[in-house]
């Protein structure tokens, strides 16, 4: 029986909020958001609560080495909303986030955690048909669920079905995936249409409605990320661009290699239907989630055939070279627009579309 | 864009409900509980639903093998209300449950993932001090933090906070401890007095008051099961009575094993207010929840310097020998009590405790 505990000793009331973009000192949906309001929250409050028990990175993904073996561990939790939506489910985003934040470290994912925590009352056929997408989107993707976990809350205070999932994979001999060795003069590669999983999951919301159905590009990235590797190629960076967008991961990777970005607008793929709706919504496509897209940096010399690569595989069949990396404006984004102007492309503050994984 | 999701083409009528104990096809509390009703949902919806991904353990800790490491990994998540409580909350018990889950295993726990799943309006207060109790938990248990996520979800549709923590850990050369290996005439061990981290999550609800003050009993068993280890002891199983209690963990083992569990019920650490508390909620101390005790199941000859080794350490000094194992009624447990009869002590079907961890 322990009285020394942190939780109990903390004084509440002289607690000063480190939080330099919020003057309310309460959590809001733009600190779920993947953009500034979420890295403060993780630089200003989590990182110094946890001390001296935290590791500098707490990245998406950690790469760890145990007995000779370099193990990368990731976890993510899932509270999509609605739970079902145009091509695919919580379930399917459950398995392929954790496996796609593996392999963007290079790693071959192995294997993953399910922990369910489920709300009072949601139907058991919801739960069976949430869990039948994450045994298809784990066989799919080659991992095995080996562990997991349930709880139930009372009724009102959970939304149906949240997920998480941890995962951990091998990352082989040779292989330095991280944003730290993004530089000057490498390509940067995106791997297909960009927006689409975000406009997917607006598209069914209470009172949105778009003219075509979008699709969301869940999928397994570690076929893809095996491709490229097989070219032997030295692939610097991957990043899944999830909450945030192209925006948001781009600048996260300028920020931490102090390097600029220089993005050619006209080069990334956007589809019309993702234009149209973005249009409708007041959104640009480059801050809208993606679920089965990466960005790649790549030394110069081998950017051809990583390009090659990434197009003849079924998820990259729309890759696009987008931009390269420069010396100039260190942690910087900058477009050069189809009108020949240039902009910034700064890191968004908080959410746009709250709630998209 | 795939069409070909399970979610998509689940048929929703036509599913039949699987679970023996439920009329109602909805999620209760009991589902929660640790015991028959959660062992169902994993059995006859989970693992079904998984299909061919799922390892046919899915236990609380996986062991798997990879470069010739030995890799246990394992994962919960805490929905405890209160969040904070007499003698900790739930950073603490999000850092020691899963310690302790890999301690189970026989390894030694070495990172762990943090999820954190916020309410908008939660003060960001109440998350540093959780926050600063996940830190100091983990410098106590010995393990790092490596890795994180964060999800924010409307007011009204979570609870303050959700944490998700996963963890890996690493076993030893010779370890093998895991349900299966307890045999007849195994030494059945607990590590201190039992039922009090539910009494005390209990002790602070609303409506409820007893006249003395119980400090959760939550702390790392990593250090605990070290020292038994070091005995050079045959250590067949290892479990932490969480949810569902003893009585839930010793029914597990004994159906896994398919071997009898004969206990002495006079031999059971109970203190006078756990035992004080429980007959005014009308509740068994040994369905109460514990957060940091063990159940051992040891070859007889070496029961002696094992419970040496117990009450040797801070955290097993009231450790005793409960039971044996035996080659009877097995599957089932079965208490000889203070007044010379015997009973059996059943699985708990659904949850007495609701949300205690």
């Amino acid at each position: 029986m322990r009285e020394d505990n942190a939780a109990a000793t903390f004084d509440m009331d002289s607690w000063v909020c480190p939080m330099p973009l919020r003057d309310s000192p309460t959590i809001v949906m733009g600190h779920g958001g993947g953009g500034a309001m979420s890295g403060e929250l993780i630089e200003h409050l989590f990182l110094p609560a946890f001390g001296a028990a935290a590791d500098a990175g707490m990245g998406d993904s950690a790469v760890l080495s145990l007995g000779g073996v370099r193990l990368a561990f990731s976890t993510d939790s899932f509270v999509v909303k609605p739970l079902v939506f145009p091509g695919g489910s919580i379930g399917d985003l459950a398995v392929n986030g954790t496996v796609n934040d593996l392999a963007m470290s290079g790693a071959r994912p192995i294997a993953l955690s399910t922990a369910f925590i489920l709300e009072e009352g949601t139907a058991l056929a919801e739960i069976a048909r949430v869990a039948e997408a994450v045994g298809t989107a784990a066989l799919a993707a080659g991992v095995t669920l080996v562990t997991g976990d349930t709880k139930v809350v009372d009724s009102g205070h959970g939304d149906g079905i949240f997920i998480n999932t941890a995962g951990i994979g091998v990352v082989d001999d040779g292989v330095d995936i991280r944003p730290q060795r993004a530089r000057p003069g490498d390509v940067v590669l995106v791997s297909g249409d960009i927006g689409v999983h975000g406009v997917a999951v607006m598209s069914c919301r209470e009172g949105l409605e778009f003219g075509t159905t979008v699709c969301s590009d869940t999928a397994p990235l570690n076929g893809l990320v095996a491709a490229m590797l097989a070219t032997g190629a030295d692939v610097h960076v991957l990043r899944d661009p999830t909450r945030g967008g192209v925006a948001a991961t781009l600048n996260e990777i300028a920020g931490v290699a102090k390097v600029g970005v220089a993005l050619d607008e006209r080069k990334l793929p956007v589809p019309d239907a993702v234009r149209d709706a973005c249009g409708l919504l007041g959104l640009d496509p480059m801050y809208v989630a993606n679920e089965g897209k990466l960005v790649a940096f790549v030394a110069p010399e081998d950017a051809d055939r990583v390009l090659s690569a990434l197009r003849e595989h079924p998820l990259g069949v729309r890759a696009e070279a987008i931009g390269v990396c420069v010396e100039e404006h260190p942690g910087m984004v900058v477009a050069r627009t189809a009108l020949g102007g240039t902009r910034v492309v700064d890191l968004p503050a908080g959410e746009q579309l709250p709630r998209i994984c």
